[in-house]
Formats: C-alpha cells, sequence, structure tokens
C-alpha cells in the first residue's frame, strides 16, 4: 500500500514540477472555495473525531487542538487565498554567470519533489501542507493523527476532488488512512519516491523518524530559548523583550525558556523580571545564586531550579533565571543547554554583540530584539514549512523557497572541455 | 572509540568555527611544506600498503589508485596552497535585508560543523578531505579504505602535528585507525556529533550509508549522462561533443553514456559517431532501431544492446545508441534511465531547447555543451568537494560553501513582536 502510494506521488510531481504558476495559484483559490462549500461535511467528521477523543479521555486542551469550527475553516481558506498571492519560487534564477569559455551558467529553482510529512493532531496542518505542496509544485504523502482521522480524510477528499477538477493530478495529496503504525516506518524507507521527510509534532516523533528514515529528515521545532541581559544594557527597555519573548505566546517553540543575567546587574534586575512577569503568571526557576538574590520572594512563585530545569523546553508560563560572571559564562550556558533554535543578547556594547552574534551558534541569532521572531511569517518569507533546528538544507524559519532545490542550467555553443 | 572521537571532533570544531580567514590559510599553506618535508615517510608508509595490494593479488589499475609517488604528492601539496587563496565562505553575510518593524536581518555563513567522511581506496581523498575541512572551519572524521591504512595513518599524523604548531585543535582531523567494517556503522549513528556523512566511493557505499545512516547523507557520483542530437542539430558541431563527452575521461561519473538521436537524421549520423569515435577505441551497443541503421559494422564495434545497457554507468569507453522519434521519447528515455547526474541535448531550435532544460530533472542540464563540465573546477567553484545527485541542501558540484549552513543574525533596538 504505501509502496503504492509513495509511486503514485512521484509520477504526480513529475506532472507537478511543469505546471504553471497560473494553475497552481487557481488550483489553491479554487481549493479555499470547496473548503468553504464542504464545511458541514468537513465539521460533521470532525465531530466523530471530537465524540471519539470525548470518549477516549482526552483532556480539553487536546480536543481544543482536534477541533475544526466554520472560522477556522475560514481561516484555512484564507491562508489558501494568501499563498496563492506569493510568489512562485519555482522557475526563479540564481547566481547566473558566464564562464571565461562563454558557456553560460545558472541555477534554477525546481520543486524538490515528494515531501512526506508525519504530524499530530491538528487537521490544520493537512490544508497548510497541502496549500505548501501545490505552490511549490511537490507532490506530498500525509500521515496525521488517529485522533483526527475523520477529519483528514474529509479534508483529503475535497483536496483531490478540487484538484482534479482543476486538472492538477488528484495524486498530488495523498493520505495514509490507517493508524498501522507500521505503515510509517515503511513510509521512512521510500527513498526512492519520497525526498524529504517533514515530522510536525514533538521531540519523539523527530526522533523516531531521525533513527528510522532512510529518506532525509528536516528535524526541529524544539526551542530552548536564552537572553543575556549583559552589564551595558538599557534595563528599562529590556524587560519588555524579556516579557514579549515569554509571555506573548508561551506555547510556541520560540517563546523564552531562560534568563541569564550579569552579576554586576543582577541583584536589582531579577527582582525587576519578577515583578514584571509574575503578574502575567509567570513563576521561575532560579539557579542558586539567583534564588540567593530572590530570597525574599513567594516562594511559590520563585522555585530553585532543578536539575533539568536548564534543559526543559517549558512551552508554558514558567521562565529559568540564572546570574552568570559575564558575556563568557552566558556563551557557555547556551553552548550546553539551548537546541540551537533562537537565542539573544540584551546590550548596549557593539563588541560584546558582535561576539554574541560570532559565538553563539543557533538557527536564529538576536541582539535587542524578542526570540520571538523566529517565524517565517516575522521573517518576511510569506509562509513558514518548518522551523529547522538541524544544519542541512535550512536553518530556522523555512518559506516556500526551501520545499524546492536548484538545477544547474549550462548553454553553450557545442562547447567541449580542454 | 567512535564516540570519542565522535566528541571530541564535536568540541574541534567548536573552536574551529572561530578561527579567521588568515589562520586557517596559514595552516594550509604550513600543511603544504610538512608534506613535502615529510614525504620520505609517507612514501615509506604508502609502499607498505603497495607490497600488501601485490600480496592480496589486486589489480595494476587498483594498486595505481593506492599509490603514492614525489610527484602525487608534490600536486597535494600545491592543490593546499591553491586552498588557501580561495575565498572563505565562513562568515559571508546575505539575503540582507530591513523588517518593516526596522530590525535589520540577515544570513550568515558557518561551518557545517563535523563532516564524516567515508572512502575507498586513495589516499589523496584524505588530504583533500582535510584541506576543504580546515579552510571552511569544518571538523572532519575519516574512514578510508582497509588497503591504504599505513600510507592514511602517515598522512593523518603529518597533518595532526602541523595543525597543532599552527595552534589549530589537532582534532580538527582525526582518523578511523582500523579496519572494523562494525565501527562505521558505529559513525553513522553518531547524530549528535556529525553534521554530515559524505561517501566517496561506489553505489554500494553510497546505498550502505544511506540505508544504515541517522545523519544526513550525500549521495552521488554516479552518472548514466545522455546526449540528445535533436534535427536541428548542427551535426558537424555536435560530433566533437559526443567525442568529448566520451572520450576525455571515460572513467569520471560526469562522461557520456547513451547517445539519442532523433530518427529523421539517424541513417547517416549514427554511422558518424561510430567512424568519429571508434578510433580512439570506442565500442557501441545499440538498441534495435540503431542496430538495424548499423548493421553494415563490424560487429565487435556495435554490438545489440542488452537489456541492462542503458541503466549502466560504463565508466569505460562504451557507448550506448538509441533512436528516438523525438524530444518526447528522448526527455522519457531519460527520466527513465538516467542517474539525473548530466544530461544534455544538441539542437538549434529554442523551443526543443528551453523544454529540455524544464522536463528533464537532472543536477546539471546542458544545451549544445559536454556533459564533462559537470565538475566543481569547471563550474568556477575553486574546490569540489563532491558531486551530489540527491536533492536536499546541495545539487551537483559541490564547492566550499556547500561545507557551509547559516544562521539568521537580527538585530533591533529592544525590539518586540506586535
Amino acid at each position: 500500500m504505501i509502496l503504492e502510494i509513495a509511486r503514485r506521488a512521484k509520477t504526480a510531481s513529475k506532472t507537478l514540477a511543469l505546471i504553471s504558476t497560473e494553475a497552481k495559484n487557481a488550483a489553491l483559490v479554487s481549493l479555499a472555495e470547496a473548503l468553504l462549500v464542504s464545511s458541514g461535511e468537513l465539521l460533521a467528521a470532525n465531530a466523530v473525531d471530537v465524540q471519539a477523543a470525548r470518549a477516549a479521555g482526552l483532556s480539553e486542551a487536546m480536543i481544543d487542538r482536534l477541533l475544526l469550527t466554520d472560522k477556522r475553516i475560514g481561516n484555512l481558506a484564507s491562508d489558501l487565498r494568501h499563498l496563492a498571492g506569493l510568489p512562485d519560487p519555482v522557475g526563479q534564477q540564481f547566481d547566473a554567470t558566464t564562464l571565461p569559455n562563454g558557456m553560460s551558467l545558472r541555477k534554477q529553482r525546481v520543486p524538490l519533489g515528494v515531501l512526506g510529512v508525519i504530524y499530530e493532531s491538528r487537521p490544520n496542518v493537512t490544508m497548510d501542507v497541502a496549500g505548501l505542496a501545490i505552490k511549490t509544485g511537490n507532490a506530498a504523502i500525509l500521515r496525521g493523527g488517529s485522533e483526527t482521522i475523520n477529519s483528514n480524510r474529509a479534508l483529503v477528499k475535497i483536496i483531490q476532488i478540487s484538484l482534479g477538477a482543476n486538472q492538477l493530478p488528484a495524486d498530488t495529496i495523498q493520505f495514509i488512512d490507517s493508524p498501522d503504525r507500521a505503515l510509517v516506518l515503511e513510509l521512512l524507507k521510500m527513498h526512492d519516491y519520497i525526498d524529504i521527510i517533514i515530522p510536525r509534532g514533538g521531540a519523539n516523533l523527530h526522533n523516531f523518524c531521525r533513527q528510522n528514515s532512510q529518506i532525509p529528515v528536516i528535524t526541529g521545532g524544539m526551542g530552548i530559548c536564552h537572553l543575556y541581559v549583559d552589564e551595558s544594557a538599557n534595563l528599562d527597555a529590556s524587560l519588555p523583550v524579556i516579557f514579549n519573548s515569554k509571555v506573548q505566546r508561551p506555547s510556541a517553540c520560540n517563546s523564552l525558556d531562560t534568563v541569564l543575567v550579569h552579576k554586576n546587574i543582577a541583584e536589582n534586575f531579577l527582582a525587576r523580571i519578577v515583578a514584571e512577569l509574575a503578574p502575567a503568571g509567570v513563576t521561575f526557576r532560579a539557579e542558586p545564586r539567583a534564588a540567593a538574590l530572590l530570597k525574599e520572594q513567594d516562594p511559590a512563585l520563585v522555585q530553585p531550579a532543578g536539575p533539568d530545569d536548564f534543559d526543559t523546553e517549558w512551552l508554558a508560563l514558567i521562565l529559568g533565571l540564572k546570574v552568570v560572571d559575564g558575556l563568557d559564562e552566558a556563551i557557555q550556558h547556551i553552548a550546553t543547554h539551548s537546541t540551537a533554535h533562537s537565542d539573544g543578547i540584551l546590550t548596549e556594547n557593539n563588541e560584546n554583540a558582535a561576539r554574541f552574534i560570532n559565538e553563539v551558534d543557533s538557527a536564529a541569532v538576536y541582539v535587542n530584539a524578542s526570540t520571538r521572531f523566529t517565524d517565517g511569517g516575522q521573517f518576511g518569507l510569506g509562509a513558514e514549512v518548518a522551523i529547522s533546528t538541524q544544519r542541512l538544507h535550512a536553518r530556522g524559519p523555512m518559506g516556500l523557497a526551501e520545499l524546492t532545490t536548484y538545477k544547474w542550467v549550462a548553454e553553450g555553443s557545442y562547447t567541449v572541455r580542454t
């Protein structure tokens, strides 16, 4: 079954690679309409998943993640329309040059081919990936969570009918319609047909893919993020940055996990951080030096940091606090505990800023800015496929161009190598 | 043992990433000198390998591959000096922009980290990879063939002493000094320490790495390459291109394997190909239509193509010949039989050239040029790490920049996300 799906995806990808930008955009707009027209059908399928989730005793937070509503369907449709308006990376030419022998040489963007996307719970990922794949001329094989299998089946049915009506291959978007986990293992071995595996989910899913895949895997999404407050920082201006990084959306991977504070400013500034963030519901985990400076605080608010606390991605209103002797210790702490996602320095010292930029090896390095900017939309990429914390192909926010590769195109006049 | 090597490489890579271009270039020049000074020692170690290879009954061609001579050592030294003169990709900034909120954003090249390079026979690869790694600030773990273990041990000793004398970490270049194959399997699982696996060898080695690696693998080097001679081609000018593609260096992966000839010109032109290439020692494998047109030829020169002949990378003076009805059949044949390395069209028809460029999905696509140009040096990259036929990270010839990744650098004024 998987082999058949993979083969069909490969065949579809060859057709897709040659489809015009206009046809792809028309298909996206048409799919947005189909989604709205079929919302009743979708909500009915989703209700089956929600009922099963309730019966299985899933938490309300989990149920909310898999819930579709008219409003959410509307958002999916407008995301598709937005995507239709973005530039098409396929066909873009770059690095053009003329060689000394007169041969012209350039690179030209082409689709990656076939994407394998493995994700959990949220059915909106299904439409999100379908849109990105259509836009970039890639075929995609989707494997969603078993909790949303009815919603995904309904979504993929709408997608495939809409694709067919727009003269695009229905196999552009396929869906593994079975909760059997062995099929995922099979999928990860289809290296002759699938070009990239994109897991969207927690660390376990990423590790599973990396350990079992014979296809390159884009791992990412895990962020243990730091801000280092240098002695020279404008402290009044730093507080809102810390607040924004931690509080604006604590469940995001680019939200702040640990603040490192220079020892010379720690005594007052740690207390100011607590005063600023506690009203928003933040609690704190302080290492001994920081804890000593905060010993007057409510122990429910400021707890001593446990042994794993600085290696934890909180995804919640919890913030680690640590006093450091200076930039060296801050860089060392980040090298040891960061997941190389997003880390920043708050400073007025240009030399320290330059050292931080060079020496902190994270996908995104910030000077005097919130870690929350690590995002395809915020970085102006128009759309976001994933945030990569691995080093090959793409690092940090991946946009449409990162779902392409290139071919070299050389044009000569019957030119031979001497 | 492998874990220890991998950990040391990771540690070295962190130091290396911050070393200046000047220091890296000085280390390369110094290594070139060390190589010449130690040539006696090197030749003695190499003689042990050569003797063992003779005793084991290896072919003279194989022995030549592992042989070091004064001249070859001289070439290695001058390659290192050449490398020292090339631009350093590390630190290069690109895609710089200022976001609407005033935050400046750019990408900055950083080393990949740790390279795992697995190769066969030729000891020159050891020095080649060492030079590329030093230049790009990457650490490398080398696993050479057991036939050259004495030569490699001597080379790596020279490298490590020279690195130490230049204040670079000796662990920049490490070598797995054991023929035990189980160690390669262990190496392929060190995803916490090694960032990329580069196999340099045949298809079996590439497949082994892809099947067993938990680290991204750059596969490549296998080329079943085609030229399609369109009805409109300048035939007089096409013959030298075919000759060059096939004969200039038949053992190279970018050498020609199959010529596809438009049916309307095949009758005369096939015979001209045979007449042009046969004196250079080329023999031919013709599919039935081509064979029928060449039935007057010496059967030792033109044999009927066997069932696997069009799926064989010849690496020898053998050329497949096939008549096609036109561009569609040519593109279809290439899609079925090419390894997506290097394929070209010879034509005077711009529309057919454009279709070929768009529809043939190979790493390098040529119009009116020899397939032999697919090479880092020929493409002006200065150096070549590998030729990738996979689709992620880099495609076709990989130069120094392809041994780097990037970080995003964002500089704000205490900027927060709204």
